[in-house]
């Protein structure tokens, strides 16, 4: 086989790989709004034949040898550092897509992070998920954590060797185990790079929250009436279309938990849910799902069907739907704009209110036990506080029996609250009993990078408030379209970073936004 | 390995191949009810890849030479008979399911249906459907046969050769080329036994119809005026309800074309459409489908998962669907029992309606041009025209080029009636667009069987017109569960039918229940 025969075969393994996948995202897609209740047990296996086959294709033996000939992968499977420009990669003819060359980097780190993980343990990892998924649901219903410990425990155990395999934290390996984890979800990103971050971020944050506690509390109760679920529906399709959400390429259904998925290229569905008595929880869920989707829908066509073909990382994906739900979905010239449509359709509800009152009321911000209700300025907080604890539970600094008391003790100190039970504590979260150790600083690295990537927008953009409150979007689908979507994975996020904006991630930007914008709210 | 062992590697290899069929289902129901419109070409190719495993797994080497290890195929692979008594099968060791010798057999035949299908003729062949369905909606649009003619004239060449692969037609084969495709939508049965149950058939409908035009024709104008859709769809979610319809297993939706499939042991869609002018038309569609679904959700929980856990063949599944839609579904007692819940939807339109009136009106009969506009008199005369063309085509008798005038001219002696343009004639169909010859005879094998079954229902539960008059099902459900639905594929259905009826297939008792009730209907 020639170069561009071998990179062709890779591309059509590949494929192969994401149709499988994508598939599988149907089927979870279609289990979380559409299947039958009693269909659920046959649908994780069929979802188990998927995946698995998915899992072969990624791992088959001729991908890595493609790859090594290619001068992906040393010949003990190191990836290698390859050219930008495709041409000058060894084995790689001239004449081939731009993207090639990160392509194959990617598949290389997807091949790795796949292959190195033994089959015997991904099943076993697989099966003890299931155990520990189920174990956390009974536990967090009965608010008892010791039902919970023995798979925590497990889940961290299986954590640390995954990181081993990957070729961190072991004894001769860089990196400690919670590095491989982070990179994972944020490649590039490391446990001391956070705490750079996080450090800072936390100790501004406290400050404005103390001022923020110290004035006015803005009245929030007209938002927490009856609102008629079919025209939070109909407002959530009004709003959804004025975005400039394609629905011949996406639709948006209702699910107990909103999210985004991709399905294909031409079709990237979301999920929102409504609450009678909470109006704004499934507008801000529909807009920040939408924030997701204009993400991977803008991806660069000539990527389809490859690993490239998707948002490049968990903290870049998070900054497009933060940026669409608080920075701009809660910014007052955005509701300049659609709150007469808001008032239009609950009359009885919101005649009477005046626009500063409805915008400070869905800017209020205050502590909360939970972190999925928690306003924009206190939410790095509860991030911060796992992300303190997962290190230690890895590095095996905290031990599970522990963990609650420190978990207890870190939201006294942060929020000056007492956690009454540990079902709104420690066992909130879904994510540790899936092994996602690693995944929740990307939540709060996505309100970092969203600000950096804002604040060159509104540069490039100077008439920007102006168009928010035309409900025109078009320019800054434009800007985030040709600055980062475009690219899906082709370039790692530090590297995106500074491609926009041409700066390193940093979290001023960020508090200069909060400290500005709640200075104003609440008037100190 | 043992027998055991050897049995269980084919359950393992079966349900993984059926996980895969599973899944590209529910890729097909998306596609059908909810898909956004540009996603359809990668939606292709996702299903593509995804089939394209199931063929792999199907006809898997280690298939083929477990099934010989069983016992099930010889050495040069022709289907053995196997006892039904799986303890007496060479190799199979006893302590198996009842169903294992059903299952070896079934298996056997899906096998060779594949494996002796070389995959370049596969590839060829789905490329030329997929050329022949695009060419013939255009052709169908235009009502210009010319287009689509080269077309018919591949699917009928690949038709052919599939017949010989499989076995027949050839030089040194038995039975014709038509047989092998009538026996792989309806196992056991040919173009004799067929043309045996149509001649009589023919005759018979010929002199109903006839009776049913010198009579005064029953008016129908109320019938299509506008009911308004919304309605439409709550009262079919009123008669699905009634009817036993399980919605923990099972959903209806809508769609362009209405279909039922089968996305999991617990989880058989339905669809309908509706139409302003047309409310029927929507209803009777919900009532067939439900019957198809019955039949899907009734298979023996021991059967889940492997290739028995379906129904037997397209004759019987269409047994089901027009026994509910035609026989049950367009009958007094019936309509006696849902006409006041139809009248209190649609009070406007149907308040002044008598039921005499009404239960004539569903039951109107004469020629039309169109196949799924038909009644139940006149329907089966559709499908013998169709039968007598294609196998016209397959054999060789009847050229491409003279079929336009062929149907016309039958049209014409069946109907009495011109058949204005190609499009309301020999382009109505997909069918041969798709290369399915042999599949139309299974609509009228199904009003057969139907009322074959019906009969012997009847005769084990006499007080079945108080049951439909009171809307309770339960033990038509029972009866249909216990002789048919439960058996899945294990039966061929000769032997399922002489199993619950004890007779040969027969047109007798579907035209003793035409004459009975249209000479009622009509005065004769």
């Amino acid at each position: 086989m020639s170069g561009a025969e071998k990179l062709n075969r890779l591309y059509a393994l590949d494929r192969e790989r994401m149709y499988l996948s994508r598939a599988a995202a149907v089927l979870h897609w279609d289990e979380e709004t559409c299947m039958p209740p009693r269909a659920v047990e046959e649908r994780a296996e069929q979802l188990a034949v998927l995946e698995g086959l998915a899992h072969e294709k990624l791992t088959a033996p001729e991908t890595g040898e493609l790859l090594r000939d290619l001068g992906a992968l040393s010949s003990s499977g190191v990836e290698l550092p390859l050219p930008r420009n495709t041409e000058d990669a060894a084995g790689v003819p001239a004449g081939l897509p731009a993207a090639a060359g990160d392509f194959l980097r990617v598949l290389s780190r997807d091949y790795n992070r796949a292959a190195r993980l033994p089959p015997e343990f991904v099943r076993e990892s697989a099966r003890a998920e299931g155990l520990s998924q189920a174990a956390w649901v009974e536990a967090r219903k009965r608010g008892d954590f010791s039902m919970f410990a023995p798979h925590l425990k497990k889940m961290i155990d299986c954590a640390g060797k995954k990181a081993e395999y990957w070729g961190y934290g072991g004894s001769d390996a860089g990196g400690s185990a919670y590095d491989g984890l982070l990179d994972s979800f944020e490649p590039g990103m490391g446990e001391k790079e956070i705490s750079a971050l996080f450090d800072p971020l936390k100790k501004r944050v406290e400050v404005l929250l103390k001022k923020i506690a110290a004035s006015p509390k803005p009245d929030t109760g007209f938002l927490h009436l009856d609102y008629d679920i079919q025209r939070q529906r109909e407002f959530s399709r009004e709003l959804l279309d004025g975005l400039g959400f394609d629905t011949s390429r996406g639709r948006l259904d209702e699910s107990a938990h909103p999210f985004t998925t991709t399905l294909g290229f031409n079709d990237v569905r979301i999920t929102t849910r409504y609450a009678e008595n909470d109006p704004m929880s499934g507008i801000f869920s529909v807009i920040h799902e939408a924030g997701h989707a204009f993400y991977e829908l803008a991806v660069d066509p000539q990527l389809k069907a490859t690993c490239l073909a998707e948002g490049v990382s968990m903290g870049i994906h998070e900054s497009q739907s933060r940026l669409w739900e608080n920075v701009i979905g809660r910014s007052r010239a955005f509701w300049e704009g659609w709150f007469p449509a808001l008032q239009a359709r609950f009359p009885a509800r919101l005649a009477g209110v005046t626009f500063p009152a409805f915008y400070r009321a869905v800017n209020a911000a205050g502590p909360s036990l939970i972190r999925t209700d928690a306003d924009e300025v206190s939410y790095s907080l509860h991030i911060i506080l796992r992300f303190d604890l997962e290190r230690r539970l890895i590095s095996g600094a905290l031990s599970v029996d522990d963990a609650p008391a420190a978990w207890n003790a870190a939201f006294r100190e942060l929020f000056g609250l007492e956690v009454p039970d540990d079902a709104s504590g420690i066992l909130q979260d879904v994510h540790w009993s899936m092994g996602s150790f690693g995944y929740f600083p990307s939540y709060a690295l996505g309100n970092l990078y969203a600000l950096q990537f804002w604040k060159k927008c509104r540069a490039d953009i100077p008439r920007i408030e102006q168009l928010l409150i035309r409900r025109e979007y078009a320019e800054i689908h434009a800007w985030f379209k040709e600055k980062i979507h475009v690219f899906g994975r082709r370039f790692d996020p530090a590297e995106l970073l500074e491609k926009a904006t041409g700066e390193k991630l940093s979290a001023v930007p960020f508090l200069e936004y909060l400290e500005t914008k709640y200075a104003d709210l609440y008037g100190f």
